[in-house]
């Protein structure tokens, strides 16, 4: 059994990381909004509502400024944590935001040019509405909205064994949306069965080892997405409640949440034997991942990445067909920087994770996308997704 | 059988009484970007990433910005689009925000001082990043966030029928999920599983009436998030993969996604006979709900629905327990303006929807909280969530 979760030490050596990096910018006070942020700093999870919570790093410790909701939460998640500061509610008579106001200035008593945050202010996520921190404090705060990001995108070891351990548990439930799939079938009954299978032999088999973060609803998915028959050539569709027919293109989506770490893979499926075209568009769709693949590793530009890819394409003549680039940085979210497309400026460094996923799509026929995760090594690249992409082994008799 | 979708002549209509606003007050031009509100003007539901997926609505014609995977997307789902402008990739050699620029300033011509935007730019979703729109565009933008949500607070008559239904079979989820709750059982389990037949019996039992959205991998849920046992506690704990026990209090909760459109509705339960304290919790915060739900009506201030659950659990000595206001709005968001909360300005209308949910917490022990979901009549009130509140019915042997 590979690494499921992360401790508390883990949490806080981040918060040291994070603190070094303030300092040396001669930062005091750091407000932190992101609730993944403040996931990957602390080990908190909650739900986000239109109720400010806030990581207040201050002078290297751990603070929160929380509803009144949330305060026990904190106190049993972050063992670490300084000071938990609260407000009863939002809007409520005294607005959340002038809390925040004393807090900092009375309690903590910032300094003026030391104080930095990652927005300006809440999000108006869930109809919160309510003043920035310059007008409800009076002080300038320096916004370093990439501190917290730029740390993410180089992963730690422990972090790659996550992904390892995601990975394994997206295959697995994969193997049973393959398994599920027949004609007459609808999509969404089938994403059931799958993900409730894939996600019970997950928690099943890792025990107590497993640590649900609260993120997803199955710890284990296997999905169809609305891309069945002619309406995969949509890239980004939605379930629909598809039925499958014979002679369908599918393309198919898996993953699983290891402490809030989540792989990514797609498949290209067929029902029934597939046409010469289908064959054609599979094979020049699997050249195209395969030339970025070998073209991925630590110093190689990222563009050159995607470059590859649509070089393989252009070289089977589909061009035309594709849609999109090649692939994006995989984490804690569904998509992160960098990514692997012509514009990027990014190179390729050892932590870096990735999604390789070239695609093309055809109208009236649809769509074809494996989607790979790959983490880039010292010497070049570890693939973790091991599903198989030989097309005989992907046709559903 | 309800209401389970609305038309697109039905968007077509909100979208003319945006532009008479618009018009009222001479703006030409004005830039959507939330996708929930995109949803609700057109009926194009889409998976956002880190690719600016824009509404333009220009002197009363529909048009899109979109990234090259959404166009036929687009063109499949909102018949009356006038025109769908695009880009191929983000970040990709030219950034989407010039490509943007080009069709704002040279396709559509827009006017200086007669161009609106609901934010000030694309917001750093999975890792997007660029130039807000003056900067991209050299024009100074009229911020306008709430004007789509201002019209969203008070719902059609049609809306408050997708209520109904959803409402109907947030009740039908939730009948599983205590069917299925026994002591050793799994939280995940058991949530897996009413999810999985709630939905099912939705799906089967709408049939083509069940539109899709593809915003819900269930179309109907009833779920556990931790809140078992002494955890019932947090009152937003997070699914933790726990196990039921004699004596443990739990807190549910269930919907269904109707059209984008989502009821809420929560119950304790207990596991076995509960004891005087968890009775005598129960009945005060039952009362507190009746208080709220008498108060609530046509002309009422939500401050005092509020105030009206807050004296109910003071007459009981409870109010010490209490971690949150009443309620929130309900519609197509977890959470929507406005809060029956006492820092609340506003007032109810017919056609407002509302949870009324006043909860206490006990450490220890538990949380106790009902939530169910109200319309705001003409006359008074309308509970859309039918499951009993009976403390005899919510035990489970």
């Amino acid at each position: 059994m590979g690494r499921t979760f992360l401790t508390p030490a883990h949490h806080k050596m981040r918060v040291e990381q994070l603190q070094e990096k303030l300092t040396k910018d001669e930062i005091d006070t750091f407000l932190v909004f992101n609730p993944t942020n403040i996931f990957y700093l602390t080990g908190l999870s909650f739900i986000p509502t239109e109720r400010p919570i806030i990581l207040i790093i201050h002078q290297g410790e751990v603070n929160f400024f929380v509803p009144s909701l949330e305060i026990d939460h904190v106190e049993h998640q972050v063992p670490f944590v300084s000071q938990v500061f609260s407000y009863f509610e939002y809007p409520d008579v005294n607005h959340p935001m002038n809390h925040l106001a004393d807090v900092l200035m009375k309690e903590l008593n910032i300094q003026p040019n030391k104080v930095a945050s990652e927005y300006a202010g809440p999000s108006g996520y869930w109809g919160y509405k309510g003043p920035n921190l310059e007008d409800a404090t009076g002080l300038k705060f320096i916004l370093l909205p990439d501190i917290v990001m730029d740390m993410r995108i180089i992963k730690e070891p422990e972090e790659i064994e996550l992904m390892r351990e995601s990975s394994k548990w997206a295959d697995r439930a994969h193997k049973y949306l393959q398994e599920f799939t027949e004609v007459g079938a609808n999509e969404i009954d089938i994403t059931i069965r799958a993900s409730t299978q894939g996600s019970q032999d997950m928690v099943r088999e890792l025990g107590d080892a497993y640590r649900a973060t609260g993120f997803s609803m199955f710890p284990a998915i296997a999905l169809y997405r609305g891309q069945i028959g002619p309406n995969s050539y949509f890239p980004h569709a939605l379930s629909g409640g598809l039925v499958f027919k014979k002679g369908d293109t599918l393309v198919t989506g898996a993953s699983s949440d290891v402490y809030g770490i989540h792989a990514e893979l797609e498949r290209t499926m067929f029902m029934g034997e597939p046409s010469a075209r289908q064959k054609e568009l599979y094979n020049a769709m699997m050249a195209a991942q395969e030339a970025a693949l070998e073209a991925a590793g630590p110093g190689i530009k990222c563009a050159d990445v995607d470059r590859a890819a649509r070089d393989a394409f252009k070289l089977k003549g589909v061009y035309h067909l594709v849609r999109h680039h090649t692939g994006h940085g995989l984490g804690m979210e569904g998509h992160e920087r960098p990514f692997l497309d012509i514009g990027s400026k990014d190179v390729l460094q050892p932590g870096m994770i990735f999604s390789c996923e070239p695609g093309i799509y055809e109208q009236g026929l649809g769509g074809f996308r494996n989607s790979d995760t790959f983490v880039v090594t010292d010497d070049g690249i570890e693939v973790t997704t091991k599903y198989s992409r030989a097309l005989s082994e992907l046709i559903i008799e």
